[in-house]
Formats: structure tokens, sequence, C-alpha cells
């Protein structure tokens, strides 16, 4: 590790991939060298980087002998392709996809919630970081759980357009840019492109559907957020349950949810714990404004509670509202995290440079 | 009753009042006369019906004497004073504010649902109308209830600007008319706003926040959703909780609503039930697109429920998706399906022309 690490970042002209070269700027991650990796069209493409360029070097062709860590965000199908790769050539690899999440030897770390976890890291050297809409939630459960015992959750997603890429913020300015909106125009523009058989318009729409449907009637998305919130909380047996839904907001995911504990712990009380959990920022005035809202969090690190009230619909139930930046701690910022966690906990990075 | 009924609409420039007017023209109700009212500022006023066109009148100085009906949608305050005077001249009121819906000898009917609440009338000659996230929800949990007991509802909305009047449905589209959408733009003028204390802005946001907020953390907005689902329902004790966002939609509401039944009911079940329940039509394809969104069903009658499926956190849960237009079913619609439902009760208008 002497001089720092060499840091490739996989997709890096993504919307995850460039924040995440935007949190290494950000923070002191001891990089030596970054090197940014996409698709063999965008290569030798030119990112700014702490005010200099960084040039970007094909993934598919890259050599990963010397590299001592890969933040890696492309797809899932490539991830499973391009993580093992980077794993045999020595690198540790930290991927933002779904494809390992469930994996039981790989741990599927959010640093604040199961740090415990790390330890896992040597068995397959990849520890995948979960969905965006996991990982502020499980920020939220976890000092909840660890006070009154988790016993059921349930919760609605607010999902932006920037989890879905930036194909799709393109699609949601789109019907804005440069003509004039006309409301009855856009809904029967929609209503046309409905009935030809086109894709449900996102502006001004809300679409209860994310990534692929499973034969029960979940999507996968749904799926994610139940399997791996289980998994992060350790709670293989805990009940979630989880309706996810795209609205037309850039970046930001919100979530409405109610959980069912174990023991008593008023709202107050809850609105205390939270407050000191690392993390986490308690915004709860009970007043017009006194939330958050996912415009306001937009380029922020923290996970804003808000709206923390007795739900009565359980014995000791609990309602909240959960924002946080789905780019940064739902992605780039916790795989950044998990980077640092492991060069916390020791001798992880061999420092291969060179080897 | 001779030649048909005279008919006043109160508030009918604004959003839902306007829908009454083309409600009444869509359908074959016997309205002989028709009257807009609003307020003195609106007055001389013309509006388009039925191929000619309606004086607007000053609400506040109307003569009820000799009006059989009077469907108003004005707010809560306005109505609190105009119902009673009208009902006194012997016209019925159906109003759609918050004013009446808890007063215990006030029906509050959705006629597919409770129509033997109409019954009511008499006493009060006021019949409120629900709030629109309650009447599309009670729509689909009616036939649920019948089949297999309700025992729990949880339920999350994504409610469009349209219910917070054209003032809202303007500032949802002020920001792209007519400059060019620049998202970090955006995002700079929404946090200069906020920090000058500003309101939340709307535009590619979500807002957990409708009406004004209760002591105990809830908004009236939810609590309205609660306390009206028990009282169309009949079932007093039912558990219910609600969160209530506003989301950039123009028109439409979405709700993600789980249900813990008393009874094992299975999700093929749930969707033949509510595919044969009246005014309820189900899209739920299980596939991309097979499901109902707010855009498609502005300006249409029924509720849709899409995304029927199990839920696992409860031993008899389900979940669903249901989607309605909050102008039409959520309130002009069901106003003037109350007053079909009184003329075919029998006896109800006393033909008070010129009485």
């Amino acid at each position: 590790m002497a001089g720092g690490l060499r840091v490739a970042v996989g997709g890096a002209t993504g919307n995850v991939g460039s924040e995440m070269l935007r949190v290494l700027e950000g923070r002191s991650f001891p990089a030596a060298d970054v090197i940014p990796l996409a698709s063999a069209a965008s290569a030798g493409q030119r990112l700014p980087f702490r005010g200099s360029e960084l040039e970007v070097c094909d993934l598919a062709a890259f050599d990963f002998r010397g590299t001592d860590l890969l933040l890696l965000s492309t797809g899932a199908a490539n991830a499973r392709e391009t993580a093992p790769r980077a794993a045999a050539a020595g690198c540790i690899v930290i991927d933002n996809s779904s494809a390992f999440r469930m994996e039981p030897d790989m741990p599927l770390v959010v640093p604040e919630v199961n740090p415990d976890a790390l330890a896992g890291w040597a068995t397959r050297r990849i520890l995948p970081v979960a969905n965006c809409s996991t990982i502020q939630l499980v920020m939220a459960l976890k000092p909840l759980h660890d006070a009154a015992g988790l016993k059921r959750v349930i919760v609605s997603t607010y999902q932006s357009a920037s989890g879905g890429g930036r194909r799709l913020m393109e699609r949601l300015l789109s019907p804005y840019d440069p003509v004039t909106v006309d409301m009855h125009g856009l809904l029967r523009e929609a209503r046309a492109a409905l009935e030809r058989g086109g894709e449900k318009p996102l502006p001004f729409n809300v679409v209860p559907h994310i990534d692929v449907f499973l034969e029960d009637g979940r999507t996968k998305e749904e799926w994610k957020m139940e399997a791996e919130t289980r998994k992060i909380l350790g709670l293989p047996e805990l009940p979630v349950s989880a309706t996810c839904a795209r609205v037309p907001v850039l970046v930001g995911h919100a979530e409405a949810v109610t959980v069912e504990l174990e023991r008593p712990l008023s709202a107050e009380a809850a609105r205390e714990l939270l407050g000191t959990a690392p993390g986490v920022r308690v915004v709860d005035e009970r007043r017009p404004g006194g939330y958050a809202t996912p415009i306001e969090v937009a380029g922020t690190d923290d996970v804003f509670v808000s709206r923390i009230r007795q739900d009565r619909t359980f014995p000791h139930g609990l309602a909240l509202w959960i924002v946080a930046d789905n780019i940064r701690k739902g992605a780039a910022l916790n795989a950044v995290q998990i980077a640092e966690a492991l060069l916390l906990s020791g001798d992880v990075f061999r420092g291969n440079t060179g080897a």
C-alpha cells in the first residue's frame, strides 16, 4: 500500500460511476492511481479528476493485475463476467450490481449497519453493494431494531429516474424541452404512445414497476428490497414487503415505511435514537416544510428520516419517511465507504502494485 | 321533479366544479336548469355547457329557494357556511369538502360501496363526498372485505397536483415553460428557495405533506383516509394507517396498499372478485406495461386495480396498486353518482321548483 492504492472505476461514464469519481475526489481516500474504465466506445474519453484529467480505458480489455481495488458499476450481466476476472487477478471488487448480493459467501455490507460482515471479504474478494432503496431503508431500521426488535416491515418507494440511468433522466426531461408544456397535449400523446404499445411514460406519471416481474407478481426490485434487508440486518425470517414505484423525480429516492416492533418504542424515543445514528439525519418538525424531500437531499451523503410517528395498525408500530440520494449513499458513497472500512480493518490490500 | 331538477354547482370555476359540469353533461342526469356558482370575482363569467353557455352567479348572494340540488366544491370554510344555508332553503347539498364528513348524522356514501347509508340523507340534507384518496381505496377494499374480512390496512399514496387545485398544477408546470429545463439549475433554484424559507417545490420532487399537521404527527389528509375509510366501510375499529405524499403528476392518484385479511384469499381469487366489482377495472398482467398508471386513467370513471399479489408479512395478506382520476371518481363523479342514487331511491327531490 506504499504510496496509496491503485483503484479502477468500472462503468465510470455512467450515473453511479461518475459519482464514484466525485466521491473519491471529495474524500481523503488513499488512491494513488485512479483508472476509469468503460465500454470500448467510451475509451479515450477524458474525465476531470482532482484538477487534472483521467483517460477512460476499455473495461473489457483491461488487465487487473496490479490493481488493488475495482469499484464496479456496470449492469449485472457485465459484473458477472468482470468481477470474477478482476478478483482472480488479485483485485478486491466492490460491485454495485445485483449480480452477487445474495451469494451466501459474499458479505452485503452497509458500513454503519453491519460492519462485522466485512470479515468475510477474503473468501471471494467480491463485495456487492446493496440496492439503493435497501441501503436507505436499513440505515433507519437498524437503530429501531436494536432498541425494540423489528417484527414486520412494509415499505412503499418513490424512486427517482436516476436509478434507471441517464437515459431515463433524459426521457423525464424530454417533453419539456424546448417546447411549451401543454397538459392536455401531454396526456393525449401519452395515451397515443400507450395505444401504439409504447412504454408507460414517466413525466407526470408514476410507474409501479422497476426491474423484471417475478412469477408471484412481485417485481425483482421488490424482491431485492425484501431479501437484501433480511441479509444485511441478519434477520433471515423478518417479514418485509415492498411496493416499488418510479416517480418523475430526477435524483433522490423516498420511502414510506411502516414497522411493527416487538417492544414499545415511542415516536419521540425513535426520533432521539435516529438522531444519534451514524449517517442518519432527522428532519422532523411536524410543520409545513419540516421534513426532507428528494430535491433537497440530492448531492448529500446522509439518509434523512422524517414524519416519525406512531402507527396505529400495530400494538407497537411506527411510521417513517426516509429520503436519500440514491446515487450517493444508495450506491457510489456506500461503495467507497466499504473500501474505507476494509482499509481500517487491517492488512486487506496486499500492496500488490507491481506484484 | 316535473321537467327535471334545478341544480346549482358551487365552486364551478375550480378543478372539481368544472369537472362536475362535464360529468352532468356526459351523463343522462335529469337537470333542467344548471346554475354555476362561484366567488363574486368570477360572477358573470360564461362556461360552456351542452352546446350553449351558462353564466356564473355569485355564490355568496345566491338564494337557494327553488333549487333542488347543490353540488358544492368550495373549501371547507365556505362549505360550513353555504351548505347549511342551502339545506335550510330546501336544497339537498352534496358537498365535496372535508367539513361534514365525520358528522355522525350525515351519511358518507360511495354508491358502489355503502348505498344503504344513503337512507340517512333526510336528517341534515347534507351529504358529504369522501376524500378522493379514500374513495378509490374503499372501492377496492369492499369486495375484499366481503370475501375475507379486513383486519388491517396500510396505504401509501402518490397524489397528483390536481388535488391541490389549479394553482398547484400551474406551479408544477411553471419551471418548464417556456425556458429550457436545466436539471442542475432546477436543483440550485429549489435549494435557494428553501433557504429563503420557501415552500417545498413539487416539480421533480415528492412532498409527504397534504393538509395540516395534527398533534400526533399525522397530517389531516392521513387522518381523513383513516377515519373516512372506517366510516364508509362501517368498521369503526378497523386499523388503517396512511402516508400521504404529493408527487409531480397532474391528474390521477395512485396508492400502494397492503391489507391483512381475517381469512385466506389468494391473489387470483382477489383478482376475480375485483374484476366483477362495479366501478372497478382490473389491469394486472404481470408484464411490462400490464398495470395502470395515473396518466392513463385521467379522464376515466373507473377505479383501476393492478399489481394484485400475496403479501408475505401477514398470514393472510394482499398487496394492491390502486389508481383513479381523483377529480372524477375521487370527487365530481362520485358527487353526481350520490345524486343519481338519491333519485333512484324514490321521492327525495320534492320538486320544490317554484315552492
